[in-house]
């Protein structure tokens, strides 16, 4: 273990549950330097199950920050794993590419009733039949208290002991293998949480160089900062390695502060490349960037970082606002069509431009990178659970405009994502929820999100309380709802878009160059042209002709009542219409 | 004017020198609202040579933070400035290339007695004559005081008052480029100096989001940040086009923290060079970085920052710690022939190694670059002024080392810079100096000097005060020396090196493929071979016997003393002998 500050280590073996209750330190065993500040000691009791703690310079009992299994949660010991033990079935397996991919995001606690990883593989029939492609699930590492969002994270290597710990997660993967999806897991390197964060107490892995909105930036450029790429490295590597994950998505990768030569994002790729020839399979990186900087997944030899993807907030934003309306927050910098058109023909709609909401300009064109770089969304869990009362989509918008959004979404050059129950219009909300223990910090996190939507204009009283066990239990699934009408309807049509995405190479096309985009911002209509492919979307109120650049054959429709003649269409008010040149047309 | 926080802004004509004497203000004019934070008013009677200043929300008068002009120091008005009344007599200029280049630093104050532009313009005959192709003066732009390094400048566009002002250094330019010379300026956009600096009041020129160790960092990615750049941009662009300046070293550059997707130095360097079309001449930006990443000087095709050029600073403490031995602070991590070889092979000993002294990995391996892209040095105004007492290269070692020294800058593939003096090992120091009038900085800087250095075990009364006029007087070059012994020797020794370099094609060869370097660590010996020319060194204090790759004919000895036989050669101790390899034998 790595404590390079310390004079002295203990192991402490079989601790007591409460790390802070007094004990008799007799039985600890001093611990041996071994260069670099680490320390080694060899003990052939600790066989697989061991729980155990560190005393550094005689204080209380403190987790491994490299701990493999926080049983009885962050302010508990650690206990010892043996990974080689879970028996996989997946040797065979092979990841589909992001560019075939469809990505459906999943926490684990609301994704079910009891809210574990083996719960959740009772859904894989549900997702298999939807089409989905890649589970990616918000982070699993062990967090404060029983159930949160994941994002405070501080035992980066254990799984969630309420979710299943680190059992429960290998099976997850090893069934969704066996289903044909890959997984993927949301991992947070920009900050750890404040709660059971006992890392300073090991070495630097912090900075007063760099401010992050949610703590202690991690030192990846200062003293000793070598180890700290090391762990978090390590990190990546053991979820990829020991629980055979599929990809990592890298959380707020902008509050990740590195002036080295080499940045700690280029280097993480670079060796999750060198684990795939270890693996012999393929590994994704996706990150999620508000900078808009393409340098992040520009390859290593045109002096990018070399990541696979990155979330396109602009996409969404553009989408969102387009669809609802709202111009509040960062919807101010969207709102027209020519928003929505510019990121599904640039990537970006702030590529290089001033940023009004932003007071800065913000990010850079996109060149020559294929569209699958990219993942696009109409929701995911912050967009749903950043809103004061954590509404989706399907809150927010009719049907109608609904399945406009899910289209553009399924039909556009980024790899799709979708949030979970977002397939079926789940009217149950996602909500802001933690479980800290810590009166102090509790009262803190209540207040602070009150704060918080009050300027915006909200009653504090109608704000639910993150650390309200209902505003936990609300946020889970309601599965039954599938059956019913109009979620039936919902599931039916993104059933439907998946089907036609991966049915036609025209929609998979990661090529920006291929695809076209007319609009009218006063009469409220865009068409999608991928190829041979349109998708006309009227989002008026009323029924509109329009001409297209081509006439063809409809594929398929939102609503059945439109009328088309040559490359002519009439179509009701918010529906979508695709349609497809028919191969004699394209010809002559 | 820019002033995005105020409700109101005033101009303030010919005010008062001190501007914070009580006033009338009923004279003050109202400014008009522009837009983006911008404030306008058209004031016919504000001829050249106007005083003014800027009254912010009815506060009291401040400098113009663009002011091109401080004829009363940093606390004064600022005072109007036409560029174009300057006649220019440098229509044809064209500098040469870094390629060919030999450097010279200047600190103006320093460099002659009356340290002013005008006096220095006597000693162009003698820079002439040494060889020297580009001046590059320390910063310039307006600092506290009478005296000072320039590093805590505040208004960025005046030249100092105590130089002579803009009328001054134009002046400098023009006859400079008449003799051939180009004149680089050294900018500081990491911070600015602490006294008078005023920027606050006008905008968000700073953020907290970062920490430099010399003060706030400048706000280049933060709301309002587009103005910062702009601002810094301008004045770049100010001194090339208003002073003819060919270039600007650009000052630690590590600390010019953003994380923006189009970096502050790209942007500056794309702006630089569209300003090379507008002139018709070429520019070029040389950046100071202790981060040793070659993306700084890598093309912007290539995913770098496209500067032309940066320091080395390797390379010094490479040569600086096997010629002296020393071995302390930053020198810890060097002092090997092995360190002196890799830095002349590769350009960084740092090139991704993990760095004792800095407790991290340093540096990025450097491929396909030339050599071209960085300066090497034996000695500049930091590797002399940051020592205790300021002392030279030619303090610490004898004449035999110090023209090995000099002799491995001029034949290293860099581009060689010398520093004021040291080309005829002017025994005078360079102390750091400072002339802060504010009791309470120029105490914290006094008493941080001698902290600085009691923590290397230095007598704090050995320790001659910065804010003391003789660490100033006596940091004064004394030509008087130039034609004593042994000063006349050094100084013919680097004439002949200059010579030597300029004209033999192989020892400005850019290209690192061509070099080779043997070295005995045991035997303290070193041989550079670039193409046909072997400069070989016996830093040993006994006379060696040594073999090279081949036979030649000596061009130039420090010591007369050595006996060559075929492809051996036998060394007096201490010397330096440059060796061509005959055509004939080249072709046997």
């Amino acid at each position: 273990m790595w404590a390079s500050g310390a004079q002295t280590v203990h192991l402490v073996l079989d601790p007591l549950t409460d790390l802070t209750a007094p004990r008799d330190n007799s039985h600890d065993l001093l611990m041996s330097r071994s260069g670099g500040g680490w320390w080694r000691l060899n003990v052939p009791d600790a066989t697989p199950g061991t729980d155990y703690a560190y005393s550094i310079d005689g204080g209380r009992p403190l987790p491994d920050p490299r701990s493999q299994w926080q049983p009885y949660g962050i302010h508990g010991p650690s206990r010892t794993l043996d990974h080689s033990e879970f028996v996989w079935t997946d040797q065979a397996w092979q990841p589909p590419p992001l560019s075939a991919a469809v990505l459906y995001e999943i926490h684990v606690g609301t994704f079910t009733p009891h809210g574990t990883f083996e719960s959740a593989i009772q859904k894989l029939d549900h997702l298999v039949q939807l089409g989905v492609t890649h589970i990616e699930l918000m982070p699993v590492a062990e967090f404060p208290g029983e159930r949160g969002w994941g994002y405070d994270g501080v035992d980066l290597f254990a799984p969630h002991h309420a979710y299943g710990g680190p059992e429960g997660l290998k099976r997850f993967v090893d069934v969704c293998h066996s289903r044909d999806i890959a997984v993927l897991l949301d991992v947070v390197y920009n900050h750890l949480g404040p709660d059971g964060n006992y890392l300073s107490a090991f070495g630097p892995y912090f900075t007063e160089r760099y401010h992050t909105p949610w703590g202690q930036a991690v030192n990846l450029d200062g003293p000793g900062s070598m180890e700290v790429r090391r762990f978090l490295c390590d990190n990546a590597r053991s979820w990829l390695r020991d629980y055979h994950l599929d990809g990592l998505r890298l959380d707020a990768i902008h509050a990740i502060f590195d002036s080295s030569a080499v940045h700690f994002l280029e280097q993480l790729a670079n060796e999750i490349y060198d684990l795939e020839t270890e693996a012999g399979r393929h590994f994704d990186l996706i990150a999620e960037n508000d900078l808009n900087d393409p340098r992040v997944v520009t390859s290593k030899e045109a002096g990018g970082y070399g990541l696979d993807a990155q979330w396109n907030d602009d996409f969404h934003h553009a989408l969102h606002s387009v669809l609802t309306g709202e111009q509040i927050g960062y919807y101010s910098d969207f709102g027209k069509l020519e928003d929505l058109a510019a990121s599904l023909k640039n990537v970006y709609v702030y590529g290089g431009r001033y940023s009004e909401y932003r007071k800065r300009i913000q990010g850079r064109h996109v060149c020559d990178l294929p569209a699958h770089r990219f993942v696009g969304f109409l929701q995911n869990h912050d967009q749903v659970g950043n809103r004061a009362r954590g509404d989706r989509a399907s809150q927010l918008l009719s049907i109608r405009m609904l399945k406009i959004g899910a289209t553009l979404v399924l039909c556009a050059p980024f790899v799709p994502l979708l949030f979970q129950g977002e397939e079926f219009g789940a009217d149950t909300p996602f909500l802001y929820f933690t479980d800290h223990r810590d009166p102090a910090l509790a009262a803190a996190v209540s207040k602070g999100r009150r704060e918080e939507f009050a300027s915006f204009g909200w009653n504090p009283e109608e704000i639910p309380d993150p650390q309200d066990r209902c505003s936990f239990e609300s946020s889970k699934l309601e599965w039954g709802q599938i059956e019913q009408h109009p979620h039936d309807d919902i599931l039916h049509w993104y059933r439907c878009m998946i089907v036609l995405r991966r049915s036609h190479p025209a929609l998979q096309d990661g090529s920006l160059d291929r695809l076209d985009v007319d609009y009218s911002e006063s009469d409220s209509w865009l068409t999608l042209y991928r190829q041979s492919i349109a998708v006309v979307c009227n989002l008026s109120g009323e029924r509109l002709s329009l001409s297209l650049r081509f006439a063809g054959e409809p594929v398929l429709a939102s609503d059945p009542n439109f009328k088309m003649q040559g490359n002519v269409v009439e179509m009701p008010a918010e529906t979508v219409l695709i349609i497809e040149q028919t191969a004699k047309r394209a010809v002559s």
